[in-house]
């Protein structure tokens, strides 16, 4: 019924090498702290996506220092962060008005529960702002931890909505090939990337992964429209399939991110939404990356995608990454049925002991007062073109198959053959070679496979775009001489 | 197979009222501000384990200010906090020290990825700390974001370790009924307080839960060790009835905290795992309560129970709740396999953006320098069994059943007939009455259904012992009056 794409998702999921360079290798440390540091890290840190025979043997770079657009390594070198992060420190780095305002609130109230009746200031101000900043309709703020923790919750959330109605066998849920929505078990369950699930388990018949839209790939002979009428017309026969009945929600990122930055055709989001609508499907947005103004909205789902999602997640730029996050925007309507009591004795009985932690939220909300007030989301709407246009005079390069994504988050996807768009063999790493020209000249990007994904802070000026550009020239030339050399192109 | 007791795991699991008065009822609020926000709270904020028929006509009460065991309520009451946030702020509040560590780093360098051989200082020489503390085989470290998402990760992580030595099979984990292990899908499902899941979906298939190791309601006429055999039996014939195969892991908490503060029979943690061992069954303590010094020392697992599990989990008291932060302390033996390169492009693909937080690893550290600096969990070792004998005091109030616990982690079990240990109806809602009167007298302490829990910062004196027992026995005196008064008693 689904069409994946299987050439994009038989990639690794993260750069890694053995002949080829990688991107941050630990020099040798040379001063004893550093030195004692590298060797803390390697005994006994358990890094996330991290590939073993590297890490053993190199170890990690530690990123010590950061200040606006720059980050430094252990060794005093300098890059531009080109991730903000991981696509989170949206206002930048080094902002001492957040730590101000994260030790003020850790010295005056640092946590209680927020169980049973009890709350605290920052997180009840902060869920006022962003029901104040949402679409009319989400007035309702659930908080996590994070990006996985908010859509695992979310799912559990709308489990119960259904099983509340008494429609306990809506329970799908259609997510797509290629999504990225987090690392527990059910998040990583949705997430439809098949590298990021080698040798894990997941969870059997709760999740149906539709394609993802992905123009670049898209089938042979389409246009962008007819694109967009095939993948709705795939929704359509899996609902009809599966059955509306047993379907509960829909979830997407407006532009999908680990999964290649993908964006989907004119319209689709709505389309899609129409249909979910038709069959009483909720329509969760996962603007876990999107949020905060990475394509210059508060908010893309319905300023840039004129969708009115049932629920729209959130962490990363909610807080700019200066502390752990994550939050559930939820409707009216939705709430409408949460929050009727279960009668005597009975509580909506999930949420994390960190739900609405006052430290955290009094970053997020010092974090929002700075985006609003450095008009952050208008300098993405004005820079974000100049960047699009910068990285796309990258097609140049033999290498270059696709530079897409918008504003400030893109991507470029770097192919073998330009005009069957054929992938270099996975040994050549070609994400990490040209992650590693870059780093090498000043600035980190991240590779995913055979991509190069850029999400800067959205602190990025046209003199910015204009020094990464010019190093990503730089760096795609040497790439491309490093891949004749070793006979791959 | 399991025998649980339904009498325990039918009651609700938090604290409700209509008729009976609630422990946090909002006064009707005085000032503007508090106005605002209590109007906020209430319009806003999706609370975890909420009743909603409370809230929506009561709304919240905002705690705003704290110092040392003390914290404080919008409208300027002031309470000794009897619950230490909830279970975790173990230094004590106002610590400004700890916001000082975490403004410093959030301004030296607030968040960068811990992914592909990236890392940074604060969590690698939390690592290396946690490494020093631990028992002598565990030894490397994987970061969550608290309680929930380690013991999902630790699942996960199971899951990969016995599918990379080939035995796929060996998936089925064994919990306890009334374990509480988070709320994440996963964990929900390995949660085994039934009220905590109502109308909830959990997992079908991947957990057994065995019996609760229940001392004050074990069955007739076995004393401690007869009881201890037949929990030991009990696991003995579920593995033998489900296959060692198939059975991955078991995983408990040292002393179950918030299915009731039950302490199991002498030396049944020590027979579970030589069980287990001779299965090649992981043994997962949950520490997320009992670390970090409220039994008496850093890790309970091996200096209180004599147990030597494969994987510690973290949370709470790690960072005294200053900042979201969990930690999954992994074995010798399970990193040979986890961190084994699973070959070209391979990576171990789980993990949060917030895995090694570098602003909540730096308020750990520093936490655990004040614990160390100020030997709290020598403080606890004193004071503890204090505390132990003056609660045990209140065990003549007619209504007190059992007084139980270890140390710093207390709970009493309110019930309507001392001999034959019946429960008051779930209407009188006891455990409310008595944290109600309690806080009416300047002291907070948890009510789970018809139980109170007494889990205090690990700063209480002797002094600070006699005025809370003070204050609960005269809060038991007016709850049994009360009782009276509706006709409960």
């Amino acid at each position: 019924m689904t069409t994946p794409d299987t050439r994009l998702s038989s990639r690794p999921s993260t750069p890694v090498a053995d002949t080829a360079p990688v991107p941050a290798p630990a020099p040798v440390p040379t001063t004893l702290d550093a030195e004692t540091l590298w060797r803390q890290d390697r005994d006994h840190f358990v890094h996330p996506f991290t590939d073993f025979s590297v890490f053993h043997d190199k170890g990690c770079e530690l990123i010590t220092d950061a200040e606006g657009i720059h980050v430094q390594d252990i060794h005093g070198n300098r890059f531009i962060d080109g991730i903000a992060g991981l696509w989170c420190v949206n206002v930048g780095h080094g902002r001492a008005e957040i730590g101000q305002a994260m030790a003020e609130q850790a010295t005056r109230m640092a946590y209680f529960s927020t169980f049973n009746n009890l709350s605290n200031a920052p997180a009840t101000r902060l869920a006022a702002k962003l029901a104040e900043l949402a679409p009319a309709h989400l007035n309702h703020v659930f908080y996590s931890c994070g990006g996985s923790t908010a859509n695992d919750a979310t799912i559990r959330l709308v489990h119960y909505y259904f099983n509340r109605l008494g429609k306990p066998n809506k329970k799908r849920i259609l997510s797509r090939h290629n999504a990225y929505h987090g690392t527990t078990y059910l998040a990583a369950s949705l997430t439809g990337i098949e590298s990021n699930n080698w040798e894990f388990d997941t969870l059997d018949g709760l999740v149906t992964h539709l394609s993802e839209a992905n123009l670049y790939r898209r089938p042979e002979g389409m246009d962008e429209a007819q694109y967009c009428d095939h993948l709705v017309a795939e929704l359509e026969a899996t609902i009809a399939e599966i059955g509306a009945d047993n379907i509960a929600a829909f979830i997407a990122e407006p532009i999908m991110g680990a999964g290649g930055v993908l964006v989907a055709p004119r319209g689709y989001h709505a389309r899609m939404q129409e249909v979910l609508r038709a069959h009483d499907i909720l329509y969760i947005a996962d603007e876990v990356v999107t949020g905060f103004g990475r394509l210059g909205h508060i908010f893309a789902s319905e300023a840039v995608f004129d969708t009115q999602p049932d629920v729209i997640n959130l962490a990363k730029g909610l807080s700019s990454g200066y502390a752990p996050l994550g939050a559930t925007l939820i409707s009216d309507r939705l709430y409408e049925v949460l929050g009727t009591p279960q009668g005597k004795g009975g509580v909506l009985s999930t949420g994390f002991t960190y739900s609405g932690h006052p430290v955290s939220c009094a970053a997020a909300l010092k974090n929002i007062e700075i985006l609003e007030r450095e008009e952050l989301c208008a300098n993405v709407r004005e820079v974000g073109p100049y960047l699009e246009q910068a990285l796309a005079t990258l097609s140049r390069h033999p290498t270059v198959g696709d530079v897409r994504g918008s504003h400030f988050m893109m991507c470029i996807e770097n192919v073998a053959d330009k005009d069957t768009k054929a992938l270099f063999p996975v040994d050549a790493r070609v994400g990490d070679r040209v992650a590693f020209e870059a780093q090498q000249r000043g600035l980190i990007i991240r590779p995913v496979g055979h991509l190069n994904v850029i999400s800067p802070p959205l602190i990025w000026t046209r003199d910015t775009v204009d020094e990464a550009v010019a190093i990503l020239d730089e760096a795609l030339a040497a790439t491309a001489e490093s891949l004749r050399r070793d006979g791959y192109l």
